[in-house]
C-alpha cells in the first residue's frame, strides 16, 4: 500500500521554509505576539514574516502590512486575526500561492452562534475551492522539534519518537510539557481544534507513514468520519501503538466538547467498542495518557505478565502486590531455585520472603536487595521487574538517602545490561513552595531524574505503573497473536 | 454508654510522664538509637531513659544498665532488643510496675517460623499474666504531637484532628508525612504491627471517645475479632468518619500480609461487605487514603452532589466534567438566572458557556472568572465549587502566572466568607531535581501552599477530587438520613 496524497500534504505542512504570522502584534498579551515570540524562542530557522498593517517591527523583525508585501515565498500561515477577516486572508493566500493555513482564530462554530457556524462553513468551502489546507480553526497548530517549530513557551526542543494528535490546544502543550518531565520526546504534535478541513484521521494516516513516529497519542472530542477513522486506526495499530484519551464521555463532558471544538461527542459506549475493536489503547485521564506514553516509550514489547517487585517496607509491598494483581498482572512467587540459593545464607528465607520483596525483611535476613534483584533478573520466572523506592523507613538523613537508593543501582545495572525490562516507582508528594529545600523531596526528585536519564520508565505509584503495563502487555500480546511483533 | 476500661488504658499509654528506650545504642544505624534520637528531636518533655548494659551515655543522655537501675517511675517502655530477651524484660517491667510496653522488636510470628510463633504466644501470655499492655510486636508504636512523642524523623509536631490506626510502621510515618504536606494535622497515630495484645478495635474504640479526634484513618491487614470490630466500627461511623485502606486484597497481597504482620487477610469480598455495612469509607490506595483524609479534614458535611467547576482551558474543562460525573457527582448546568445576568454583558453567553467553565471562553466573552465564580457561590444550584488552576495556556512567564492565579483569589474569598464549600485542583507534575528553579513548577508549589494555608482542600487532579468528594457526600448523606448530622 502507498501513502495517500494527504500524507505528502501534511509532511509539507511540517516542513515550511517560511512562516507568516498574520495578526502579529507588539501587544505582548496578544496571541499574535505570543506565536511570533514562541517561534523566535524555539529557534525556527526558516524565514519568519510578521504581518500587520499597523506595525513596523516586532521583536526586532520587520513587519509586512500584508501577505502580498512579503518579498519571498510563504509556505505556512499562522492566522491570529478576527474570524470575519479570514475569508479575505484566504483569497490573499491563494494569490501568494500559500498551500497551508493554521487558523488559531476561533469564535466560530464552537460558540453555538448560527452566523459563526455559517462563517466557518464558508471558510471551509473557500479553502477547498482555493486548494488551501487548513489546520483548525480554534487550535494551536503544530509543534515539530525537528524544524524547531513550537506552539507554546519553553517546550523541549529535542526530537523523539512520540507523535500526538490533540484536539485541544491547551492539552497539546500540557502533554508535551508533562511528558518531557518523564523523559518522553516527541516527533511531531498537532492541535487541530474544530477540524474544519484536516482531521484527526488525516494526521493519524500521516503518522502511520512517518518513520520518526513510533508511538501515537490522541486526545479526541469528536470525529468527522467514523468509518474512515476506524479503518485507519485499525490499520495503524497493527504496527504502532495508538493511545487514545476521549474527552466528552459524560453528560457534562458532551456539552463541553460542543462549546470547546464544536464536536459531536458521540456515545461513550460506541467509542469504547470502536477503540477496543481497533485495538487502540484507551486512557481515562490525562495522567493515564502520560503514564501509558511513558510505558510505551521506554519498554520493549513485553507479552508476559509476571512481575518481580523489590523495594519499600512491608505495608508498601502489600499494597504493591494488591495493585499489580488488581490491574491484571501476576506477582509471581519467588521460584524454588532462587529460594534455595538464598536459603544457604539464611534458612529462615523460605518461610518469610515473598514477592513483592519487603526490604525490611531482607535487612532482617541479611540479604542485599541487589542480590535478590539480580537473581530475579536472571530467572525466566519473571517478565518484568519493578524497583520501588524505599521512602518509608525510620532513618535519619544520610542513612535514609542510602536506603532510598538501595535497590536502584542494581536495577539500573540490570537495565543497562538488558537482562530484563525494568520499571521504577518513585513517589511524587504534593509539595508546597516552602518544602523545596527539604532533603527528602530533593532525594526523590534526584532519584527520578537519575532513573529517567538511564532510560527507565518511572511512575509515581504502583497502581499507575500496573495499569499502564497491563495495557502494554495486552497490546503487544495481541500483536504477537497476529504474528506482527 | 460509658467508655470501657481499654479507653483509659490507651489514654494512659499516650500520656507517659517517662519513657524508657530499651536497647538504645550509640550505633547510629540501630533502631534503638533512632528511637531515642527521634524523641529528643521531637521535643518530648517527660523523662527519657535509655537502657543498655553496654553504654554509658547516648546523645548526652545518661544510660541505665537495666530498667531496675532507673531511679524514677517508668510509664512506657519502647523495646528495641532481640525477641529472645523480651520475656525477661517483661518480668523486669512487672517489678518496675511498668504498665505499657511497645515492642518495636520483630522477627516473631511474621517470619513464619514455628519457634518464633510460639515465642510470640509466650510473650502475649506473660504480658497478660503480668497485667502489662503491649503495642506490637513488629511496629513503630505511637506518634502524639500533643506530648511531642514521635516515631519517625522530621514529622510535623503541630496537633490536629485526624487519628490514625496503621498496622504498618512504614506507612504510619508516610501517612503523617504526606498528609502534612496537604495541611492535615493529626491528633494521635498508632502503628500496632502483629497486634498480639492491643488491636485495631481497641484503638478504634479509643478514638471514638477521644475528643480531639474528629476523623479516623485505618490501614488494616487483618483483624483479630471480626464481630467486635464490626460492632465498634458501626458505632464509630455514626459520629466520626472512618476511612479504611485494606492491605492484602489479592493473592500476592494476602501472602505479603502474612509475612508482614502475620495477619490473616481474609476474603476481600467479605471485607468490602463488612466495611460497607458498617459505613466505613473505603480507600483503594495510599494516595486515595490521603485524598479522602484531605476531603474530610477541610470540607463541611456536604450532602449535595452539584458541583460548579471553574478554571483551565477547553480540554481540561471537558475532562473535569467527565471525571466529576463519572465519579457520581453532578456538574450542574449554569442556571438561567446566572445566564441572564451574564447575557447583559455579552449575548453570546447562553449558546456558548457551560459548566465546567472554560476560562478561554470567558476571555473571549470578556467575562472575569471571578465574576461567574461569585455568582455560582451565591446560587442555590450548587453545593460545592471546584477552582481549577489554569496551567494550560499559551502565555509567557508573567502573564501565565497571572492567568494561573486568575480564579484563585475569588475562590479564596468565597471560602473565607463561607459562601460555599470550595476545593481546588492544582496539578502535581513529576519533576526532576534540575527542574526545581523552573518558574512554572514553582508557581504551582506556591499556589498549592497558599490555598492550603487558607484551609482549602487541594487535589492534584479532578478525578482524584471527584472520587474523594463523592465518598464524602455519600457518607454524610447516610448520616443525614439517620438524623445524625
Amino acid at each position: 500500500m502507498q501513502p495517500s496524497s494527504i500524507v505528502k500534504t501534511i509532511d509539507d505542512i511540517f516542513h515550511p521554509s517560511s512562516i507568516a504570522v498574520v495578526g502579529a502584534s507588539q501587544e505582548e498579551s496578544s496571541f499574535g505576539h505570543q506565536y511570533l515570540q514562541v517561534l523566535v524562542e524555539s529557534g525556527y530557522q526558516g524565514r519568519l514574516y510578521p504581518v500587520n498593517p499597523r506595525e513596523k517591527e516586532i521583536l526586532g523583525i520587520r513587519v509586512y502590512p500584508s501577505l502580498n508585501d512579503i518579498p519571498g515565498k510563504v509556505d505556512y500561515v499562522i492566522c491570529c486575526i478576527n474570524a470575519r477577516l479570514v475569508l479575505d486572508l484566504l483569497a490573499q493566500c491563494a494569490r501568494k500561492n500559500v498551500r497551508a493555513v493554521h487558523l488559531f482564530t476561533g469564535k466560530l462554530s464552537e460558540t453555538g452562534d448560527e452566523k459563526a457556524y455559517h462563517l466557518e462553513e464558508d471558510i471551509k468551502k473557500q479553502a477547498r475551492d482555493l486548494g488551501i489546507n487548513l489546520i483548525g480553526p480554534n487550535c494551536m497548530g503544530i509543534y515539530y522539534p525537528g524544524e524547531r517549530i513550537s506552539f507554546n513557551h519553553d517546550l523541549c526542543m529535542e526530537p523523539g519518537s512520540v507523535g500526538a494528535i490533540v484536539q485541544s490546544g491547551g492539552l497539546a502543550g500540557e502533554i508535551v510539557r508533562l511528558s518531557a518531565l518523564r523523559g518522553v520526546r516527541f516527533s511531531k504534535v498537532v492541535s487541530y481544534g474544530n477540524a474544519a478541513d484536516l482531521s484527526e484521521t488525516d494526521f493519524l494516516e500521516y503518522f502511520l507513514w512517518d518513520n520518526a513516529t513510533k508511538i501515537i497519542l490522541m486526545y479526541l472530542e469528536g470525529i468527522k468520519n467514523g468509518r474512515r477513522f476506524f479503518n485507519v486506526l485499525r490499520r495503524v495499530t497493527q504496527t504502532k501503538p495508538v493511545i487514545v484519551l476521549k474527552g466528552g464521555r459524560s453528560r457534562a463532558g458532551i456539552k463541553s466538547v460542543a462549546s470547546h471544538t464544536a464536536s459531536i461527542a458521540g456515545s461513550i459506549n460506541t467509542w469504547q467498542v470502536v477503540l477496543r475493536q481497533a485495538r487502540a489503547i484507551q486512557a481515562n485521564s490525562l495522567n493515564e495518557l502520560i503514564d501509558l506514553c511513558v510505558a510505551f516509550n521506554y519498554l520493549p514489547p513485553i507479552t508476559g505478565k509476571r512481575v518481580g517487585v523489590v523495594g519499600g517496607g512491608g505495608g508498601k509491598s502489600v499494597l504493591a502486590g494488591d495493585e499489580y494483581e488488581e490491574a491484571g498482572l501476576e506477582v509471581a512467587p519467588i521460584p524454588d531455585e532462587i529460594m534455595q540459593l538464598l536459603e544457604k545464607k539464611n534458612p529462615r528465607v523460605t518461610r518469610w520472603l515473598v514477592n513483592p520483596v519487603d526490604v525490611s525483611i531482607l535487612a532482617s535476613l541479611n540479604i542485599e536487595s541487589a542480590e535478590i534483584l539480580s537473581l530475579m533478573a536472571r530467572s525466566h520466572y519473571y517478565d518484568l521487574l519493578s524497583i520501588n523506592s524505599s521512602e518509608d523507613s525510620l532513618f535519619n538523613k544520610d542513612e535514609w538517602i542510602n536506603f532510598l537508593q538501595s535497590n536502584m543501582d542494581e536495577g539500573i545495572k540490570i537495565h543497562r545490561e538488558g537482562l530484563k525490562p525494568v520499571i521504577a516507582v518513585v513517589g511524587n508528594p504534593e509539595i508546597g513552595i516552602s518544602q523545596l529545600e527539604n532533603y527528602r523531596w530533593r532525594a526523590l526528585f534526584r532519584l527520578r531524574e537519575q532513573l529517567i536519564r538511564e532510560g527507565i520508565a518511572v511512575f509515581s505509584s504502583s497502581g499507575q505503573a500496573a495499569e499502564a503495563i497491563r495495557k502494554l502487555v495486552d497490546y503487544y500480546s495481541y500483536r504477537e497473536s497476529k504474528g506482527g511483533l
